[in-house]
């Protein structure tokens, strides 16, 4: 190798190949991942009250945190309840209220400049920066509003002492207010601007200069998701030979147990009576066995494929520390971001399934029967959980999760269908050092033939 | 097993597991991707002449056939010219020209009602039938209409024996025409349709009513080109040490003269001097290694890495045969489709690519180093080859490709840097039989040592 040819290294996490340093890997020319953002992206939410501005923000905000863009939501109204402790009236919103209006424009203050590297931040209101994108949701439809109203509203802790109908009141009053100085995002006047607008919960967008790849994406999202209600069911595959074995990736068929599963899965599907389910599998054989007992047609997703552990494939947690042990102490220093040699890591596995997400949002119900890593991966977005604790969240064999979006969450129904399985569940252990015992490293691994 | 639960068997070629039957696979109920279109669709394009209905809908007919989507494109303006042979001037438009508007209506008939599963067709002018997807652009630029016409109209085989200001005049006589009964796609009375209006070359979008993936997948790409003038650079990594012993996949550095290729290519960008190149590489050590070479930034895409050859990564061709003869010759009927025994199919590749193309079409320059199937499925998605010939395009090494959009197509330029490599390009063999000998399976193996 020539003096002028640098010799290149694998990071032993991430499994990147970097130039060979003596010093530090800061003055690294490749970045491992695709940059799509030069500078910070603000969000700024812009609409009449009860528009679901929040309901937007919320679920947005989720999304870019999954997909690995760090975001992070202000709400003007969670501090104007800070500020103003206790809700007379509506009010305190009209335009002519000089002392309340003072206190509000004050309420920017504490929101910042978002100088994080590809970072983005949602707002509640409109406001001025330099790479800013803003959301605006209208809506003239109203029972639509009223609805909204109805589910999230009333709940608010300035209606804590109001009924009922006096809250409901109060807040159409207090959309009047806005009303008086509410200013729509302009085609012509606002062009210079990067927006979108969405007309009543999506059945129509107008969409304005978008700036780069994190803008597109935003956007795509919006126009694919719906409000509809729906359930998706969320199950991993009946019992694999493998699993009974302790065994690890593969592409085993199902134990009699796993089998028995797929016929009580059967019968508890049949048993919910969903409208037009949809049924979805990864292209391995267990996937595929589980659906096949259901009866009815299914679609089959490579995408779903269960992580990829590389050269462990196959292996048990006791072989992989006594042929790999430095690699099964890594694993458990950073298990979200770390890779299996020649695999993947779970981070690779979030990107390999924005697809399915981005269709789940587009379906109704939907049952999916994958395997425990991608699992973990969808349910972490649809309840919000972070890039930590999602390779740990727990989703034992032969147990059906049911997710119903609910206001600006997710209702979880776990359903256990009383087929005994092995548990696959490994726990983080304590000590994570590459120089611990094998006793340390496999404390956590659960029983297995 | 018991009688209830059905064995599953891999199918040879796409390595998917299906219910084992004696008879035909056509009772299968799981689909072995997912189904995205329930109808076929017609796209239709709308807008007043030189307004890029032909750039968009041939641009939107290459990608859509590429992510798999079987597309055709119908113009009624060629179909005139088959039947009107030769074209006076302008006035053939005119709303009040009889005879031709009922020539003009009898255009319309050779439209298939495209009832193909899965398949969709642009249309060059508006036309109802069920699932429908309108694109209008809008241009009231008269800079880029004149831009337009000069580009592509004058060419036009209409203007054969005119000379270009006259053809120009003529031309925008014909726009006039049409603009007396050009009816828009109206917010209001069109909001039962489906529809994106494109203004200006893309600065605004409105879009209304997307019904399902596919039309929802039209708009993201819609949204994501552009018109700036710019190239494209492929090249394949530097001669790799597995290269040099004929083996495939793996993931070694450089050869010698792969490292020699590496400081050519950098001295040819140099040369090229150009604004604002972004350089993208896979996660594979042999691309990292030629992109430091450059001296300047670059990111690395996991998307971009080689094709996974699953059980056969490593070997010669030599060793293929003679460990899965079947394979070999199962590859070689049907190269696109062909997925490796726990690896990929070419098929798999350009799903992978796909958010790849994605922000290609959304960059300016960029210089690609990546892969022979890798390049292959790239260039495929630029110069309009089929999945039959995409996995026999030639990316020798060391060669450098510069694509510039043109028109409606892209230039293709072909810079051999003088770098001698091994020659890894394997025709496809006559006999693909799977009982054929050994030597006829070899015959189109390149050199190695």
């Amino acid at each position: 190798m020539s003096s002028e040819q640098k010799e290149l290294t694998q990071t032993p996490l991430l499994k990147i190949w970097v130039p060979w340093m003596s010093s530090s890997l800061s003055q690294r020319r490749g970045s491992s991942r695709p940059q799509f953002t030069n500078c910070p992206t603000m969000i700024v939410m812009v609409g009449l009250p009860a528009r679901g501005k929040t309901y937007i923000s919320k679920k947005l905000t989720r999304y870019l945190n999954w997909i690995g863009v760090p975001t992070q939501v202000f709400n003007l109204g969670q501090y104007r309840r800070e500020v103003v402790q206790t809700y007379k009236n509506y009010e305190f919103f009209r335009p002519d209220n000089e002392e309340a209006m003072k206190i509000r424009r004050c309420l920017m203050l504490p929101i910042p400049q978002g100088r994080e590297e590809g970072s983005s931040s949602v707002l509640q209101r409109r406001r001025a920066t330099r790479q800013v994108f803003f959301i605006e949701s209208i809506c003239d439809d109203p029972e639509i509003i009223e609805a909204n109203i109805m589910q999230v509203k009333l709940s608010s802790p300035d209606y804590e002492n109001y009924d009922k109908e006096e809250a409901l009141v109060d807040f159409l009053n207090r959309i009047d207010c806005y009303k008086m100085s509410y200013v729509s995002l302009d085609e012509e006047k606002d062009r210079h601007l990067s927006f979108i607008k969405i007309f009543n919960v999506g059945s129509r967008y107008l969409v304005n200069r978008v700036q780069d790849h994190i803008q597109s994406r935003i956007v795509y999202y919006l126009m694919n998701i719906h409000v509809t209600p729906r359930s998706i069911y969320l199950s991993r595959h009946g019992e694999s030979e493998l699993n009974l074995l302790g065994r690890i990736g593969g592409d085993s068929g199902l134990s009699s147990q796993g089998q028995k599963y797929a016929r009580a899965l059967s019968e508890f599907i049949r048993g919910q009576s969903i409208k037009d389910l949809k049924v979805w599998t990864s292209h391995m054989r267990r996937t595929i066995q589980t659906a096949e007992a259901l009866g009815v047609p299914y679609e089959q997703w490579k995408a779903l494929n269960e992580i990829d552990a590389g050269v462990c494939e196959e292996m048990t947690y006791e072989e992989i520390q006594a042929t790999h042990p430095e690699e099964f102490a890594l694993r458990d220093q950073d298990k979200y971001r770390y890779r299996y040699p020649k695999g993947e890591s779970y981070e690779d596995l979030v990107h390999r399934l924005e697809p399915v997400i981005m269709e789940l949002e587009r379906q109704e119900n939907v049952l999916v029967i994958c395997h425990q890593a991608v699992m973990r991966c969808l349910l972490a977005y649809f309840l919000d959980k972070s890039a930590d604790d999602l390779p740990y969240l727990k989703c034992p064999l032969h147990t059906v999760l049911k997710l119903t979006p609910l206001a600006y969450g997710c209702k979880v129904e776990s359903f256990y269908l009383n087929i005994q399985a092995v548990n696959t569940h490994r726990d983080k252990p304590t000590n994570v050092n590459v120089a611990r015992k094998p006793e340390e490293a496999l404390r956590t691994v659960p029983e297995h033939l």
